[in-house]
């Protein structure tokens, strides 16, 4: 397999830059790519250890390493470039057109994505966060009143990470519930979901996927059986047709897939971070 | 203040033009955005919906609306472009110059970043999300060998939300551990931590930002008095330099730049999500 060195190098987290060469990146999954991340180099002397560190793998290998940069600072970008890489600076590639369109200059003021430039909006997010940990799991379910959204699904249906990643990337106040054999056996359900009916988003998951996911989890009683996550799922999907919940089925779904799908459908505001 | 409509839209999730927008625009803090997303966009009828809304938008607004995207179908992004909009493709700034590079065609297959290519992966990631709700405050020490990290830090320092970020960004094993009086006490601490000297690293924070913070959650009592916040922080830090702990000061920096910066410092292995 082909292999090529990446370099992530910005004078703030990278973490842009570095989301976005995933991005980039996984459609070659032919090469094998070997990421170092310089976060930080803001000053003369970090940028010419980056170029160094990049100058020594242009030596050693075939290709040059590939660097994606955010910077912020132009001089420092300039003093990067002489460097022995391919660069790639999502900044300068799309600010300038961008000033063009709005007839003004950008700010360049550094950590405007990733830093803190804002704590009221920063306050909330991190309070989403807290809501999603404190009402996992059908705890607190008398703190709903607070939530946008309610999370139903049975046991290890993915509804967990949802909604932290709900929290963590858009702020937004996400509670989850497990639907066991007690919300089944009722032709209406707790009180706190019917007092939050709008809120309510089912997710489902072929049976048998949840039970290789249970097994990991604990490999013994009924828990993990293949008869009951088939029982489990059957009546979830039950209780979503008959209450009218809107849901997915999340089988082969990732976490970002399920929430921007339940964003869309639910049509929840959003603060993207 | 001026406004713009942006919308956001791809075949698949959105979520890379969406970072990549976010950081864009937040360099021009004088303009208002308004974010239209519309993800998985993946058929004709649904691109000429979309190019409809732009054109609506562009009517009734002063300046075009921005349309960021990330099209893996290039004739659905053809499609697109009739609308009456200023056009930033993302796949298609950067892809032709890295399969240039490398003398490859790109794979231009959906749901790489974003979906669920590679289940083993994936799995990893969400067992790490669930370790890190699981060995959230201090619970579960006994399950510290699995982590790569420890954070420790007084109570609403940012632990938390720190670990849920590189559990779910990064698929990273962190735990943390909430300092308290009693670990304090002693010159020695927790048996769990002693074990797993290595993968500590403090977290501390200003008093008086900390008090904050502590008041929004309970506003009575010792918990959020300044001299309470102010003891506490004095005691940790004597901690970390006692023990010979590395800690950062993360009063003014963000989930994302603590995370980078704990990656950095203790050089973990990480994967980007």
């Amino acid at each position: 397999m082909d292999e090529r060195h990446v370099f992530i190098i910005s004078d703030r987290t990278g973490i842009t830059a570095e989301t976005l060469s995933h991005s980039l990146l996984t459609q070659f999954p032919s090469i094998r790519f070997v990421t170092i991340a310089l976060p930080f180099v803001d000053t003369v002397a970090k940028v010419d250890d980056a170029i160094r560190q990049i100058d020594k793998i242009a030596r050693q290998s075939n290709g040059k390493p590939l660097v994606f940069t955010t910077f912020v600072d132009d001089e420092h970008r300039q003093q990067l470039m002489s460097a022995n890489g391919v660069f790639f600076d999502f900044f300068d590639t799309f600010i300038g057109p961008l000033e063009r369109e709005f007839k003004i200059e950008s700010s360049h003021s550094a950590g405007r994505t990733h830093g803190m430039v804002d704590v009221a909006r920063y306050t909330s997010r991190i309070s989403a966060v807290n809501f999603s940990v404190q009402c996992d799991d059908g705890i607190h379910t008398g703190d709903y009143d607070r939530a946008v959204l309610v999370l139903l699904g049975v046991s290890r249906s993915g509804k967990t990470p949802t909604c932290l990643y709900l929290a963590l990337h858009f702020g937004i106040y996400a509670a989850n519930y497990p639907l066991t054999e007690e919300d089944f056996a009722f032709d209406d359900f707790a009180s706190a979901l019917r007092m939050n009916r709008g809120k309510l988003f089912g997710l489902t998951i072929d049976p048998i996927r949840l039970q290789q996911i249970r097994q990991e989890r604990r490999r013994d009683g009924r828990y993990s059986q293949l008869r009951q996550c088939r029982y489990e799922v059957a009546q979830a999907e039950a209780l979503y047709r008959r209450q009218g919940i809107p849901y997915i089925d999340a089988t082969s779904m990732s976490i970002e897939e399920i929430s921007t799908t339940v964003i869309h459908r639910m049509k929840l505001h959003r603060d993207p971070y």
